[in-house]
């Protein structure tokens, strides 16, 4: 039996379990730290190989949000194969009617195909995904004890892969086979690490006392897919939640660990439609109803809405298409566009502010509007007391080199905050931390990639954490 | 008794009266016509001095509109003196309700005062016009028969008037003594030539059958008063409706009667008042609704309402006072704007248009939004049956030149049109021409001014139409 | 020989031609007229099975702007056969640099290759048609006399002809067989006409003293091509121009020749580019040059540009298509537009303010644009002179209703303008008129069709008028 | 002599001076500081009922920017009477080309004339004050060492000073006598606070080792003065500047010394004139240049210049005044705006976009446009060094209580910063802090009133920190 301790650390207030039986004997723990630690570093240094095999596969049949499925296949396939107790794929991982930004139909069943023919697909796996099912979660239980999560993205982005021999994935031949799709932000490279986690944790499973969930979230892209899982309650039961990107410059000359604030912007992505009625441009412009007006004076006053003093906002109307001919009264008009803020609060004026503009924009030009939700992130933010934790493991227990951040989440938003905004609102902790490598490229280019050195220490950390965690 | 005959002359149904017991014998009239023109023409241009008497001291002491207080007492006495069988002054005028484009209250008193202490205000009638109930109807019965109003403007612009030598009225000492307010388009004309005509008609009223309504209306500028006397109904009645405007370029070498289609623009005009909420600009923008913004968005897109194929539209806003310092977010923005039809179709798209605009840019920042009626006229047209029939009196009866004008309206909008709507619209006839005569300056310009002899044709066009309309 | 004779006939100079040795002895010639006339209409009736025929060829295999190569070549081929003493093809109808709106090379290659391979295309016509060099001139030499210049255009629309059976391209079986290309503004009848007018002016050339031009322009949906036949001189020597339009809806229940002023609005078009910098919205949108706000302000203030007291206007921007994603700024924005003006200086000045606000858009958001001319046209007008002519041709000569309409353009814009104001500008005189008959759909609707009697009218009007203006 | 020591404390490189002849003994020199704090302390007690008796005199007169003559003139006066060694005013204390948004002359000459009849006014150094030379440098010379300079802040708002009797200045008899001009700021505070801290420092002047400046900087509201100061001069020999503001709300119980990281937002204020040409709106609005359509633009595009990555930034248009008339097209558009950014490189990307707006803005509508720099702040920041100092000084020394802020400006923008940057730039250390009490009303507004107590609590840190910088 277990008894959860609570210590007042910094402002959030943080808890842990220990055995009913035991008393805090942190000295006589650390001895059988250094033994664990030791074999876990061992177990990731010895899978090198394996890690390199599965992310260079990944990388090469690179799937899109929501299509993920011959990804979703295999890492089914390979948990149920190294020991979870639980997989829970297709309609168990994410909520039907939570997912955002479902391509079409025709889009989901056309790709299905073709994931059915691919190479490496298991097909035991695969018809749980049929119609954008995909995302996998493993489940480890190793008694009682706290509930650890661990996330990893899964989709690859609309990039043409670069073709030049320079390009690392091209001159070991892994490149995309999937002509115009890309694992040009890493995702191949989290997966991977995931996998090799649930590994060895598996074969340790003896030393750890409590659950760990592996979450496999399809389209992170446009954070689209993680609302679903949440929304599935998947994180109810979770007390701590642990994310990582790949990321690092040219300048990185070692692998590493990152720590810092895990900050992300909270936002939200609207395809917006305004519809209004076409006539003749010059005999009866009268007779319209001008959707061009509509969407033009929606472009200028979003991104006119008055800054926020209560945090730094942004806004975007990144793509439209609109009307079908040069004389006519523009009938329909699309566009896509987002909000940001750096708070919750300044995301939410944001975001009500731009509605009103649609509406008013539409209403103005006698037009209707429609507004489809395609993706929307909370704002993120690490604890400290758990991203402490991450730190001295990595550094004491693993001897990895840590760099400590100023700002440390990927950028921009992520929708991992989903996540850790349900695990911290019922008193648990999340952290989301960087696996720094050399990387070439930015992420989203069609030259990024990271060092496979970096696969490794990820498996370490997300061990070690665990180990810290449930030992 | 008379008896209504119907003609169907030209596209318009024209129908005048003759006495019961008379056959239609034009021979024979047209021997009495000549005398009785004849008398015109003398009586008008022995009254020249008296005319020109009356016109300076109109544009001695010009008033802007309701403010016509002055103005109308001594038109009211005038009107008494000559013989009218009854003047109607104050409240009998406008009804109260429909009066647009009032000043304040406070400006309103002032002014009473200033015309209480006037030189030449006919105390008499003065306590009528207070609060702004200007305006004044003679009304001349002479028996049964058809009705005839006569429409003549009163009120002054807000134009400094020329200090120059070369400006006729500060050569000649009648220049304005209201600084600041300016008779800039020939009010001080109409009325004098409405005098006139009232004075000439009572002394041949034994030679008309019908009534004529000698109407002297306020608030012109700004087409803010036609429409408080049509709405008391006194339109309501007539058979024949006739107004004229002062005009003529330096080209124009001898004074004449410029006859055109009387062609006017519907308008509409409204006073708009944004209100949102103050805040400061840097510290909590988002804590104000940003009127400036609405504002602005109004502006841009009232310009860009798509052009009417149902005729040709104007647009403007012309004014706006908005906000309070550079570092407040603006709570308050006042915009004064109008639209125009060339149709009333085209107008009443633009009105709707425009409204729904201003609506929509104040929900859109969520402010609030009001909007005041200043001013509006319907879209006017000659008949051409009655343009003809002037015509032929001004050249064959009173041997005035007659120009045909292509276009003949003062151009721009008229709120006379409310008149000739009302009378139209129960089979009426309206014309409203032009007094030319060789003008300096343009309307509305500080050196305006027109030829005095004009005057004179104006007395003889009108008293002439009321004879071959009445006798 | 021939001298000019110039008679003073309303407001515009009207000069025609007599042999030189001759008085004018209108009586007299009115006797050959019936004759000449006579022998018109029953060649006209006669040909009625054949113009069907034609026409419906025409109908099956339309084809868009600068594409019209099987239709030249037909064109030409019975241009010769009929024996026109010259016929103009490729590079010798339309000058090269003028063409405005082509297509791209690929597009232009893929249709010459169809055409190649298509039923009835006149081989020995079509590889000067290669690159777009589409367009036909006959010219019919009768000695010396007056030029008359008949256009008729050849292309059709990219329109998905309507399937029912109730339409009568489909009853009939000669609905398009290019799949989403439809002859639906009527060129097909308006080519027949041309033909056939072409075939029996041929045979009564010993009655005609002059040259015809029959001028087969293509590209005129978008006003793209008669520049380029303007601009190569074809318009140079003529002293009259007629063009027609088939017309009429459902009420029209006897096919007739309506004429009015035949005036259209001046036009220009542009597509326009604005090029900027892309960045990420949320990480640095300060990076990046916002096309998106210089299009969106650039759609408003284009319609905002104030109202013209020089003529009505017009101004649409009808399609754009700009960005590649939500969350990137947007780095190239496409915008089609057009203005318009009722009169030549209206339209430049709609031209200048596009122009200036469209520089002006992308400088304030420190993008670059181009404008790219896609298409221009005239303000067209009637001569009254040859209008009248017209008429009294058709009524009193060939028997044919004529309705004498307000408006008589086909609407909107016509680049037969650029003809007529060659040859008013040289003191020649223009006529467009429409050849009405009972049509289903509107003009450029899926359902349009014509009466095939008004092939008949319209071959009787356009040789009637050559008798008139050459006998 | 004296011998600089650096010693690294904190981020910030931070050096100060000893006697040449003298080792650090700091347990030793805490003895002899007891000593004088606790003179410093009897000091300000002593003199509460002075700075109380100043404080309500400055209130009872306030003076707007570059106004503040009868004031400037008293600073002066008192400057020299307590002992300063130089009292630099007019023209040796505001660079004339440099003082920016500076009132017309007759405004300026109208003040000067009732300065000179106020009660209290110093008449001897009234006449500096001419044109707006306000503002007054005290120095103080106590030998070698550091150059410390205090910065005092001297102009009233124009706000109308409220009445109720609750209202502490109304109930004490001190409430404004210059109707709508209140200190709602302030400033009257502050510049109480330099006096009291001068008056002691001058009788320390044997403790002290180095010299003081104490700058009274007139035209603070609208960040208009500070520049002027900075660029004669009297900032370049500075080694640590300091500046206060006077704050709290009404829950700040006891009055209390705040400090924070001083940050505030760079900024840059402009008056912008877009002229035109004005034409009649419905008879030819093609004719006219339309300054209303440029300023809608403008309005429109400020708000909507996309976020900066590198800083948050502000934006604001918060006053216009446009147009004469409402048929009349704008001809004269006058708009108050200003931009900000949290970093000086988020400003000067704002700034640039601006100009870039506006100027792209008149040419799209072919007016013209002026921009007048009328205030301008850099980015200020404390340097932690000498935030700690003082922080240590208040507790131990003086037995202050003291707040650590997370924010410690007075919010917005500061021209202290142009004082602080000067300094900052040639190695020195700034420090601007909030002299906190129970507020009443907030900072601007009519009910604004701060507790007397701060008053003492001001000079002891000023007194407080000069010793520990200069003993």
């Amino acid at each position: 039996m277990w008894k959860r301790i609570r210590r007042d650390l910094g402002k959030t207030g943080e808890s842990f379990w220990i055995p009913e039986n035991l008393e805090i004997k942190e000295k006589g723990n650390r001895m059988e730290r250094r033994e664990i630690y030791t074999k876990i570093t061992g177990k990731a240094e010895t899978m090198k190989q394996e890690l390199v095999k599965i992310r260079r596969d990944f990388h090469r049949y690179p799937e899109l949000g929501w299509m993920e499925m011959r990804t979703s296949s295999i890492i089914a396939s390979y948990l149920k194969r190294v020991g979870c107790d639980e997989v829970l794929v297709g309609r168990d991982v994410c909520l039907d009617e939570a997912r955002m930004g479902l391509p079409a139909d025709e889009v989901l069943d056309r790709h299905y195909e073709e994931a059915a023919a691919q190479e490496g697909t298991e097909l035991a796996y695969l018809s749980d995904t049929k119609g954008g099912f995909t995302g996998v979660v493993g489940i480890l239980r190793c008694g009682e004890g706290p509930t650890v999560a661990f996330r990893f993205d899964m989709d690859a982005l609309p990039v043409l892969e670069c073709k030049e021999e320079a390009h690392y994935p091209t001159k070991e031949g892994f490149a995309s086979r999937n002509t115009g799709v890309m694992h040009a932000c890493g995702h191949d490279g989290h997966m991977t690490v995931g996998l090799g986690t649930a590994k060895i944790l598996c074969e340790l499973r003896e030393q750890l006392h409590g659950t760990v969930k592996f979450i496999f979230q399809p389209a992170e892209e446009g954070v689209r897919g993680a609302k679903s899982i949440v929304e599935h309650g998947h994180l109810d039961d979770v007390d701590y939640v642990l994310g990582a990107h790949m990321g690092g410059g040219l300048e990185q000359k070692e692998a590493a660990i990152g720590i810092g604030d895990g900050e992300s912007l909270a936002t939200v992505k609207y395809d917006v439609e305004f519809y209004g009625k076409g006539s003749h441009a010059a005999a009866s412009p009268e007779e319209g109803k001008n959707a061009m007006l509509a969407m033009a004076t929606a472009i200028l006053n979003l991104h006119a809405i008055p800054r926020s003093g209560k945090g730094d906002t942004r806004v975007n109307v990144g793509r439209v298409v609109a009307g079908t001919g040069r004389n006519i009264i523009c009938e329909h008009a699309h566009m896509e566009m987002e909000v940001r803020g750096m708070t919750t609060e300044a995301n939410t004026y944001m975001k009500e502010y731009a509605e009103r503009i649609i509406r008013s924009a539409a209403e103005m030009h006698d037009c209707t509007c429609e507004m489809k939700l395609m993706g929307a992130a909370m704002n993120g933010i690490n604890d400290d007391a758990l991203s402490d934790r991450l730190a001295k493991v990595c550094e004491e227990d693993l001897h990895l080199p840590v760099v400590r951040l100023k700002k440390g989440g990927a950028g921009g938003s992520e929708d991992y905050s989903y996540m850790s905004e349900r695990v911290q609102s019922h008193g648990g902790q999340s952290c989301y931390f960087m696996n720094l490598s050399c990387c070439t490229g930015t992420l989203h280019n069609e030259r990024f990639n990271f060092w496979e050195e970096a696969l490794v220490n990820g498996v370490k950390a997300f061990c070690g954490i665990a180990v810290e965690l449930l030992q």
